[in-house]
């Protein structure tokens, strides 16, 4: 195997598949990455067997050489020196090539680096997708989506099926949730596709969160493809395959109480900064409590007692309160992550007393829900 | 007490001395952060006793009120709550007020803190100097001349003396000197002052590190007092008071080789970046060696071999080797440590063969001086 890359394209594609190698990887080969080159360019690939990515390097793209003189082969190499050799290399260009006994020769400029390949062979092989169940979602949704959710999944193994995210498509709806059992976050986008032949599936959150350092800002689209135990997004020279999680998701819908006697309409933003200074005291205690009390005059008194530091106290002027007064503590934690995956200047918040779950919605729609359990302090 | 100030300024003020205050300290008083009101202005105190900072603030500066309605007054306030509950105030000003039971009462817009404070006559008075043997220095070379050296210092209690810098006056020249026995450092500038009563003292590392933090790189000066056991830096509205090390510093200057038997002529910064990609590999070492060879027609052969992982080789163009053929193994953190500190575009380098210290200085001036002692390893 040989070939002339340009180093950019190289760094970037190595930076994509390192965030899948694990260094606490039981299976030594992988915790490698496997670089093959064919005639239509050069493919890096990253696993450590729940997540796999792969990245592609054409030849060409756009007019711009990225690949020269190729010979085509394959090595596996560690991935602990390799993304910072490459980074540190002194050219525009880097030049690998592996000879017979898996020695890997990496030329920049007068750099030159030798180091112990692997063989390819030896590496697994990734499972087959076939593009079936396929649908496009474009790559500044899916990181919304993933945004608003993701945060709020278990981080506990009691329950291993609530560390991930569930996935499912309802009518003319895809929906997805997250929760812990203390808190939850729904979002949910219309979904034309009927042809699907999934309805549910499970998605670690770890390897969401991985994905979404992956794919871009932009409205290109992701193809997303689902199997029996496998999902994969893939995108123009991007390939992420992650396994899903066994298991029924628990029924969330029945969480979400269908009245409520208090609800507060108020700027996202005061209400976050107000919580965000009474968290401050609030964090010596084991769950960050912070109270919230509905005032005369749509004001909202936000508060907080440490009895060792002190106390914080501030008022917040909302645009309404409809309904019952309400005295109700929760984890300001949970209120924080809650309010900066909503997205919108105005936020609805309703509750049915001090001791039921209380949702948090944008005023303008439904489509994002976030619910937080309160905590018994009154 | 009881004041009204601009957030601004107090905000930079908390930052500067809390750089004094450590969490692990044994006098429980320590771990807060004194505040004064006088009719002057607000003087803030951090301690760990080793290191005492005082960070003013005026009423007024340059026909900027930066503080009103001052009663007089003090109190100690938790270092641990007060930087985060100032930074995240909602307003520019922040009102602060201390009833007869300690009991601290912070108000900027609509938020209120309410904190425990405790009794200012507890906190211990810092030792008073006497501006009599004092000096200025410009911040800015100031700054110079602690981060060219202090780097060097041993972080190895072994030694106590070794842990702190040696600043000394000789004829005409003012020094510092930072040697952890392995490697020295060395600056020293022009230094016509020669009323001093002071000859060399020894301040801690770690008080240089954290002045260096609080300093500006301005030409403003900076006012320096040394006392039998303690030294002073003063800026216009900061007081640094660092204690000095007992003992006396060992004597450096014969460790520094007077003749050499190759001399090197390098750009600083093709030797800094083929040395960093050696490093790479040498990290698996426990001393990070990388390998210097001289070879014809002024190349240097820079080398690092781990064996399990591979090999790094790189010819660097000197702009001239006069001498002996030379081969040579060192440190490469050392020798980054060294050429970054250098300060200037080529390096003269000179050794006096493979097993004995070789020196680096800036090829335009002899005011800064690196020494490595190399490694046994041919």
């Amino acid at each position: 195997m040989k070939f002339i890359i340009q180093r950019e394209p190289l760094m970037e594609s190595v930076q994509n598949v390192i965030k899948a190698i694990s260094s606490r990887t039981t299976i030594p080969i992988l915790s490698g990455i496997k670089i093959e080159a064919t005639n239509n360019g050069i493919k890096l690939t990253g696993s450590d067997s729940d997540i796999s990515i792969e990245s592609f390097i054409p030849i060409e793209e756009n007019g711009i050489v990225y690949v020269e003189q190729i010979e085509t082969g394959s090595v596996v190499l560690q991935a602990k020196y390799f993304p910072e050799i490459i980074r540190k290399l002194p050219d525009k260009t880097v030049e690998l090539e592996v000879d017979e006994k898996l020695k890997v020769t990496i030329r920049s400029g007068s750099a030159e680096f030798s180091l112990n390949g692997q063989d390819a062979e030896e590496y697994p092989m990734l499972p087959q997708i076939h593009n079936e169940d396929s649908f496009d979602l474009p790559s500044d949704m899916l990181k919304d989506l993933i945004r608003q959710t993701a945060f709020a999944i278990s981080t506990l193994e009691t329950r291993p099926i609530l560390t991930g995210v569930n996935v499912k498509a309802i009518d003319n709806n895809l929906y997805f949730v997250a929760t812990d059992s203390h808190r939850l976050a729904s979002r949910q986008i219309p979904f034309e596709n009927q042809t699907l032949g999934f309805s549910s599936v499970v998605i670690p959150g770890k390897s969401l969160n991985e994905l979404n350092k992956i794919i871009g800002d932009t409205q290109e689209n992701v193809n997303i493809c689902i199997m029996q135990n496998q999902i994969m997004f893939q995108t123009k020279n991007v390939y992420f395959l992650s396994r899903l999680l066994d298991g029924n998701y628990p029924e969330t819908s029945r969480l979400i109480p269908e009245q409520s006697k208090t609800i507060v309409y108020v700027s996202t933003n005061d209400l976050l900064r107000a919580i965000d200074r009474a968290s401050l005291l609030a964090k010596e205690n084991k769950n960050n409590v912070v109270k919230l009390v509905t005032k005369p005059n749509n004001q909202l008194e936000v508060s907080s007692n440490s009895p060792e530091i002190g106390r914080v106290l501030e008022e917040v002027t909302a645009k309404h309160i409809n309904g019952e007064e309400l005295k109700i503590s929760f984890s300001s934690k949970y209120m924080l992550d809650a309010l900066k995956a909503i997205d919108s200047d105005q936020v609805k918040i309703e509750f049915t007393g001090a001791m039921r779950p209380f949702i948090i919605r944008p005023t303008e729609n439904d489509q994002i829900l976030q619910l937080i359990l309160p905590v018994r302090t009154y």
